[in-house]
């Protein structure tokens, strides 16, 4: 075991201790799921992440994928890592034993995926796509494309992408002109063919897979040859690269081509391509269009891919978390063996000490644990909410769920790469070059705001429908976990102190909420829904890192004493250090709301 | 003008309104400056800049230098650049005319420097050492060490370099191990022979200048062949690559040579080295040992080198300003062009607008104007205070400047780095291809919180030095400066309510320094150095936003009227979004000042 990559004490402390996963065993499709079990699978993770992705974590970022004609190479150690990944069985956890799977919880396939992205984010990104496209065709493909492409994705044959934005529509893809126009059917279900450019499309082109299965939005013109405005117009599209059996022209190469690469600062590994459907380089039955296959009904595109988009908005959330927590470890263990400078007050002439000794470094270290730790327990806080709600049909959890998974996303994306970008600093100059990997994590993990819908998108999301729209009933079930965290710290000395903090911290917030689900045009908390949500995340994982300090005080006998300790001292540490920081963002939603509407460009 | 760099009015409007450098020609060396003499330096600067260095800003990060057998070699494009700048006299600006130098104002130099750090910091590293050495050697160098080795470097002819930190000493220059024993005396004074290792060496070897010259702190051993302890054995030597006259060995190759080069995250077109001192592979004089020159007294090595450090810290700090500068104004750019989603409530079938229409990036754009500006106005006004401080004899513009100086340069280091970073935001995918600048602006701007003194070094100088040890005499003199500028907000009806935000943190962050002043351990207060210091940096900063707005609404009749907008916007924004954060720093201060001394490594 490294612990490198995830510190096995601590996921076994969220998994079985903080949030009980054993308990899903009483949901039927997960009857297998025990200690004997979990252990056996985090330890295959760990070693195939350290053996297999982390081995090539800098190749990939030196050896960038590169176009060949018309296909794109990438590195044959992330062939090799993937060819792995799929013999392990890994790519079918979470899928149903009639699909080919493990059928483990999310939860559980989530712990062991943080090894990988922790390991390699780039190489770990292909099974990721792959098993979110997989997901949402076994949810709503025919039979015939789930035999067809989800399965063969569920084995690691094919690998899988998303295909939504456009060079012109990123953010708004209300405005994708993706064009799909019906051709009959075949053995795979209604035909269409497809003409238009993709961009950012992760796997977009690989030489690892036996074929790509790209899950497209498009829109089907009207009678008049028009398209429809807005969201309402968009459809989705099952699009193989190289067309296959029972449809009617399997084994021909589809057209969509590979129109660029993107060259970018970190996760290089990951070959991002522009996509051309349509462009006519091929002709499968001899007709323009590149052939896809209806996913869902007409005019469902958006919702469909929604389901798969939050669940991406989890993982994203999950690599970012990841991403912190090596450099996090990275940073625990360059801090403890660096000598540097002595403690105030000794002399010049005794030793220099382990710079984890001063003050102001451990400071960033509890900031880092604080990041790092609270992500990852955020995240797969998420994912035992998605269990329970799928599989188990609660739906308290998944209201939870929809509030919590644009602060998944967000609060880890962003106080992820902070643990990342203070790992840089620990190292000092030597983090700042290319012989540690700390700078790798830091613009590794720097796409995470950015992708899925950048932070700015998330918390329109949060405050408009999250907030607003919901009336501010799952925030309202949300506080009530919060206070009895918080009558639970009152029993703990050293606790209760962090408990009356996050108590001022969860007023004010609450408040605030409050104000804004009255006011119908809620303009102020749209105008700063970003302060908001940092507000609010910073109130989640404030909760969470408390709950997880109080868990470990209570079952301190059966935990290491470290563990107890730290998860003691993170949470004290995010009481006094993080959560007075509420009030600041706050501010501007009481004091300043019209500060930004009347700004003209030449302004700035 | 490309306005691309620096912003010409913004620039004009601090140098002339705000700061009134006009007023310094009342200073005798200064007599020569004028609005014409300025306004012509910062064509020239600007067009050179433009020209010569930014036209190789990504080639330089392409093509690292490269170590070739003994010697660097580094991007002809560099050369290039650098004999222009040059032959424009522009290494000269800062310098007497008895030393070949054009006499202006440090204040004026920045602000002409500007914009060769804005369009390629890397290249202008090498001028920025240059100065810096050459004008440690006019004021602290004996006249034969000024003329051989000064004189050139301020015609731009040789290079300098400072040689401070050593593999197992970066922050803790009291370890390092350089030796310099005593080898006679020559034509340019007590000579020495030096041995030792020194790391991070930026210019330490390339092909561009016909010398380079080093100053290299060293230790000379005592009459027991041993290195005192502690900084007060540390004595500072100029040590050329190839030996000059009228020294003895005139000619020679000195026996120092590039060990390796540091590969970075970016800063890359600076050649970055390790530096091997006396390991034999020359012996000048045949005999071992760099051959090295003492400047001041021995033991006085440190002292010395902190007053090339102050300079070299307030050059970090308009680096770091530059880089934001140039962020925002691509940001600008960007978010004007970008057309993307609609104003909240349009149809569906309106065009899209540019982003800079919508709130959220308002805000970011309004954030990032306020630390890039905020940054370069805080670094004039330090280099003013320079100004005032060395040629008016001015003790008490000599006493803010210490206080202010790791403001200067660790204030501009973080939040000119989040500029960046919300470039690369605003940019969104775009922005995290190196197919645009951002994110190559953004790697470069890392260093910056880094090198010259990290971050937590700064906060350490500033909490033990600059409040503890003063008594808070120069603090409570910034105070009134504060305490003017919001005794004039009440006068105008927009800025009033930003008065009353920026008094309440003033008072915020006075009481608490009095504390910390009054307690002769200052534990707390030196445990979370790193927090005030924040604190202090966001009110000086929250002020001079201010008294900028302030200056341009009573000048506003000869001013742009969207430079006083945007003025005013910014002194808004800052009282309303970023002063209500200082609470929240300073709240630890209060609250925790024990958290960290009882963490052991285990428990992280």
């Amino acid at each position: 075991m490294t612990d490198a990559l995830i510190r096995r004490s601590d996921l076994d402390f969220l998994l079985l201790d903080w949030l009980g996963v054993e308990r899903l065993a009483a949901l039927a499709p997960f009857a297998e799921l025990n200690r004997e079990t979990l252990t056996a699978l985090l330890d295959l993770s760990d070693s195939l992440a350290a053996r297999h992705f982390l081995s090539h974590y800098k190749a990939g970022d030196q050896s960038e994928p590169r176009l060949d004609g018309e296909s794109v190479r990438i590195l044959p150690a992330i062939h090799t890592a993937l060819k792995a990944y799929a013999e392990a069985g890994l790519f079918g956890q979470s899928f149903a034993a009639e699909h080919g799977g493990l059928q483990l919880p999310l939860t559980v396939a989530a712990a062991s995926f943080a090894h990988f992205l922790s390991a390699n984010i780039a190489t770990a990104a292909y099974p990721m796509l792959t098993v979110a496209n997989a997901r949402l065709l076994t949810r709503f493909g025919s039979p015939e494309l789930i035999a067809a492409l989800a399965l063969p994705q569920i084995e690691g044959r094919f690998f899988g992408t998303m295909c939504l934005s456009e060079p012109q529509a990123g953010s708004s893809l209300a405005d994708i002109t993706t064009r799909a126009v019906a051709d009959g059917a075949d053995g795979l279900g209604a035909r269409y063919r497809l003409a238009g450019n993709k961009m950012w499309i992760s796997g977009g082109d690989q030489d690892a897979s036996d074929n790509i299965c790209h899950l497209v939005l498009a829109k089907i013109p009207g009678p008049d040859g028009k398209l429809v405005p807005g969201t309402a117009g968009i459809s989705l599209f099952a699009v193989p690269k190289v067309l296959v059996a029972p449809g009617e022209f399997a084994g021909s190469r589809n057209d969509v081509t590979v129109a660029g690469l993107n060259h970018k600062m970190g996760y290089r590994g990951t070959a991002n391509c522009l996509l051309n459907f349509g462009e006519g380089r091929h002709r499968p039955g001899d007709a323009a269009g590149a052939v896809g296959y209806l996913v869902g009904a007409p005019g469902q595109g958006l919702a469909i891919m929604f389901m798969m988009m939050n669940e991406a908005r989890l993982q994203v959330g999950l690599g970012a978390a990841a991403l912190a927590y090596r450099s996090h470890r990275l940073s625990v263990t360059y801090a403890t063996e660096r000598a540097q400078g002595r403690p105030r007050g000794a002399a010049a002439d005794t030793s220099p000490v382990p710079i984890a000794r001063h003050a102001d470094v451990k400071r960033l270290l509890l900031a880092q644990k604080s990041y790092a730790e609270g992500a990852l327990a955020l995240v797969l806080f998420c994912f035992h909410l998605a269990d329970r709600a799928e599989v188990g049909q609660d739906q308290a959890a998944q209201a939870l769920l929809d509030l919590l998974t644009p602060i998944a996303k967000t609060w880890s994306s962003e106080w992820g790469l902070v643990a990342s970008d203070i790992a840089i600093q620990i190292h000092g100059g030597y983090g700042y070059t290319r012989d540690f990997d700390v700078e790798q994590l830091y613009r590794d993990n720097r796409l995470n705001p950015i992708h899925e819908g950048t932070t700015g998108i998330q918390a329109l999301d949060f405050v408009g429908r999250k907030l607003v729209r919901d009336k501010g009933v799952a925030f309202a079930a949300l506080l009530q976990q919060i206070d009895a965290t918080q009558a639970r710290a009152a029993a703990s000395p050293t606790l209760v102190e962090a408990g009356r903090m996050l108590g001022m911290a969860r007023a004010a917030v609450a408040e605030l909420v409050e104000s804004v689900v009255a006011d119908p045009a809620a303009t102020a908390a749209l105008d700063n829904a970003t302060a908001l949500l940092s507000a609010c995340g910073h109130l989640v994982v404030g909760w969470m890192t408390l709950d997880q300090a109080l868990t470990a005080q209570e079952r301190a006998d059966q935990l290491p004493p470290e563990l107890v300790a730290g998860k003691v001292a993170a949470a004290r540490y995010f009481s006094a250090h993080e959560l007075p920081k509420i009030p600041g963002w706050l501010a501007p939603l009481r004091s300043a709301p019209q500060l930004f509407s009347e700004l003209s460009a030449e302004m700035f």
